[in-house]
């Protein structure tokens, strides 16, 4: 493809782009399509001559399109939001243009800059200490591809400190401490770094968030025992509830053990700090008083295209000493000379996307103002969602709702037999709940939640945060759902009877 | 932005990515900037209010462009190539505009089932066995962002597998097998799994690469004193020299230790097995008869832009087994029902980026053949530039040109009293090619090459494969050195004299 035949797909590519967002409410929110609709439709090997681009370019029409669950519908209120913005989705597309690896700073001086740059801008956007910013010489800020990855990054960096101050630990001593609710990233880390994880309870009474007195019993306990853990991974804003761990609680514990690392992931609810309003319920003050790190993603509810995750550290030094590789074809007598940071060190790979473009081109679009505005519409929206389920009989909120998250279930029906709080009730508001949620899964062409459980209850989730979504989706989501539970209820009640 | 502003913007970036691409070989192949150009120039905050698009997109050209080094350039012969091509680009927009993490079949089947076809085009077009494509249930391809995830991914994987058949090992006891010329993510992975990493030491009259019976001592010799390794680590085209383990040998010795895994790196030269006259080359046959997984990078030399890494293997349930985490709120019916593959339990985060779209582009656009003459041009290139170097009094090739590269040095001047051999000898050549290095570098706005070190031996590299790069600029960028050669010689000979 010459140059005038890519500028003629180009503008085809941006042209389908748009009327793909002018239908975007027409689609089904979840793709319809069966296992192997693609696999089938496809021929199981690449072509011997090149195929003209028209083709090709309609077949992502007519077979990719299709198979696509659309995350940016105003009817995806599943998991949390991936953005997509025009603007970050332009970033990608000039960053993709100068394609390159971006493992040191020479290799493109502006990829490494830039990022320094917006880290820094996000690190003030969300009210991050001076000790977090790049500027600080110490601290610093870094893109990572998924806040799973970033973990595993400050879990590497947190056993190379530990066990350089203590020489003699076993690696099969070392625990990574989570709760119950944290994110698949607690497990993954483990898994990855083959060490255990030890996953702490947290109390319903509590929001489910873990309290500082519950840390210091484990750390005491694991001491006790031999156990070392080495890292503490606090959730600001669960997947399952939004659930805010007791971060002040958390850090006064940690100061009587200064060899444990303090992480704060935020990778959902962090963008939120944006407003300051919301800077008191997710604990600022005590993120910058305490954490050592902290994680929040662009790419989540922060209007930034996949994959952007943000990254802050309190001291960059621990990332290079665990990370450092520079063989002789990586040396550039600017680092030589300590000039410039090289990104390489402060992650899991060696090349990297040139991710800080799309960041920069949302900030400055959008502006301080119009992020927190997107925040505020988010939130708001959910105020909303969780008015109209305290204002019905059939349903509860089952904790407070968190930002734009909202977690609920259907209540038992009058008719039920079983007394409040047994085992017996429990198994019954979890039969009914499962059937909902795959009664509103049924419609999933129309609306887009999951479901999760709190402490053994299966619960439904209604995440709000995609940019398109107002007011009306919501109602009509709403309608959907309660549409669907009388259903259940009736085939329950009717169940119950026979 | 609304869809009418973001057709204007987009129109606008595709005609200025046109303007780039036409106007590349005007731009300096390095950027000329120093350390903070950038930092300077911008605000130290995200501004306020939003801005017009269009100023930010100005911006690009003016503060962005001008810190780019440009991979893309026809004289950019250092590193390794990082491919981009305008098919590459369009699947990674269409990619963008969809925008999911895809951590599961139903968050976008498409995504799912778009990876598993073209990781089995790949693997054909390869000539990879039946045992590493998706279809035959057991093996499998996946795309991981950079060849250094792809061999955590493995590592963990191995490192499961083994202590499941030896509970009783201890972690510390592990050992990574790599060579001294191995890529740097032998090291990384070394630092990140926290392993041990041992780096057998390769010789000259083997080309510098690894044989079995070298393989073989090392581990009796580990196991003698108690440690285990668990994985080789083989390289089909180290970064170094393109040097080439003897697989074949590797894999017959491996044999006798079932338990450890046999990774065959090819990031860079995997993409030449496209072209069946250099499989013998590349040991195509051992790779496939004993590798457990393979690996090689679309995105250096194979046409498609960054990131896009592919990683197979023989057995998925090595990676799921290692690597599956499946909450609640990710469980689906399909994956209950193993219908699907749910590419999260494949790599290393939980969400992934669209990539196969632009393999899928790529592939059907040049088709095989185009994809094979991409190939051979570069290796013809590379036999131009090593004839050049033979035919010249003042340089040799210090190792046999290996597909699309050249390592080569310059000869002590006739004037030099040490003898060949000498450790005088070697200090002096060692002097005379850093000299050189420097010289050329001071005109890396014209040519970018990269020095390196063969067991204590400075180096100069040559790296064809930049998608523009004719004949003309290895003539150039041979004349440049040749001019920088003399210049060093004469100085050096001045030096001597005085």
């Amino acid at each position: 493809m010459d140059i005038e035949a890519f500028r003629k797909a180009g503008y085809q590519a941006i042209d389908r782009i748009c009327d793909y967002y002018a239908s975007l409410q027409e689609r089904p929110v979840v793709s319809q399509v069966q296992p192997g609709y693609l696999i089938d439709a496809l021929p199981s090997t690449a072509p011997e001559r090149g195929e003209q681009f028209d083709s090709i370019a309609d077949d992502f029409q007519k077979l990719i399109l299709p198979g696509i669950t659309h995350w940016q519908h105003p009817n995806f209120f599943a998991y949390f939001p991936t953005a997509s913005t025009f603007e970050g989705l332009l970033g990608d597309l000039y960053s993709s243009s100068v394609a390159n690896p971006t493992f040191s700073w020479l290799a493109s001086p502006a990829c490494t800059e830039l990022e320094q740059v917006v880290m820094d801008w996000g690190a003030k956007l969300f009210g991050l200490g001076d000790h977090f910013q790049n500027k600080s010489g110490v601290g610093g800020g870094v893109i990572q591809t998924t806040a799973s990855e970033g973990l595993i990054v400050i879990c590497v960096a947190a056993r190379a400190r530990y066990l350089r101050e203590h020489p003699d630990a076993k690696l099969e001593d070392l625990v990574i401490y989570t709760t119950t609710q944290t994110h698949s990233l607690g497990v993954k880390a483990g898994l990855v770094l083959g060490l255990k994880v030890r996953a702490l309870e947290v109390k319903k009474e509590n929001e489910y968030g873990l309290r500082g007195e519950e840390l210091h019993a484990a750390v005491e306990e694991d001491h006790a025992r031999g156990r070392r853990p080495f890292i503490v991974v606090a959730t600001v804003g669960t997947t399952n509830s939004g659930a805010i761990d007791y971060i002040e609680e958390l850090g006064e514990v940690l100061k009587g053990y200064p060899s444990i690392w303090y992480h704060v992931d935020a990778a959902w609810a962090g963008v939120a700090l944006a407003c300051p309003e919301f800077r008191p319920l997710e604990k600022l003050d005590a993120i910058n008083q305490h954490a050592e790190s902290f994680c929040t993603n662009f790419h989540k509810w922060g209007l930034v295209n996949f994959d952007a995750s943000g990254l802050w550290v309190r001291n960059r030094r621990d990332l290079i000493d665990a990370l450092d590789v520079t063989p002789e074809y990586l040396r550039t007598k600017q680092h030589d000379a300590g000039l410039v940071v090289d990104y390489r060190n402060w992650h899991l790979g060696l090349g990297r996307r040139f991710r800080s473009l799309k960041i920069w081109f949302v900030l400055r679009s959008y502006g301080v103002e119009g992020f927190q505005a997107h925040i505020r519409k988010g939130v708001e929206l959910n105020e909303h969602f969780a008015s109209l389920v305290r204002g019905s009989r059939d349903f509860e909120l089952v904790t407070t709702p968190s930002l734009a998250l909202s977690v609920f279930r259907l209540k038992l029906p009058s008719t039920s037999a079983s007394s409040p709080d047994s085992a017996e009730s429990l198994a019954a508001f979890n039969d009914l709940n499962r059937a909902l949620n795959l009664r509103v899964s049924a419609h999933n062409d129309k609306l887009f939640i999951t479901q999760t459980m709190l402490n053994g209850m299966i619960c439904l989730r209604f995440a709000i945060g995609a940019q398109r979504t107002e007011k009306e989706h919501v109602d009509r989501a709403w309608d959907l759902i309660k549409q669907c539970a009388e259903e259940v209820v009736e085939e329950w009640t009717r169940n119950s009877e026979s």
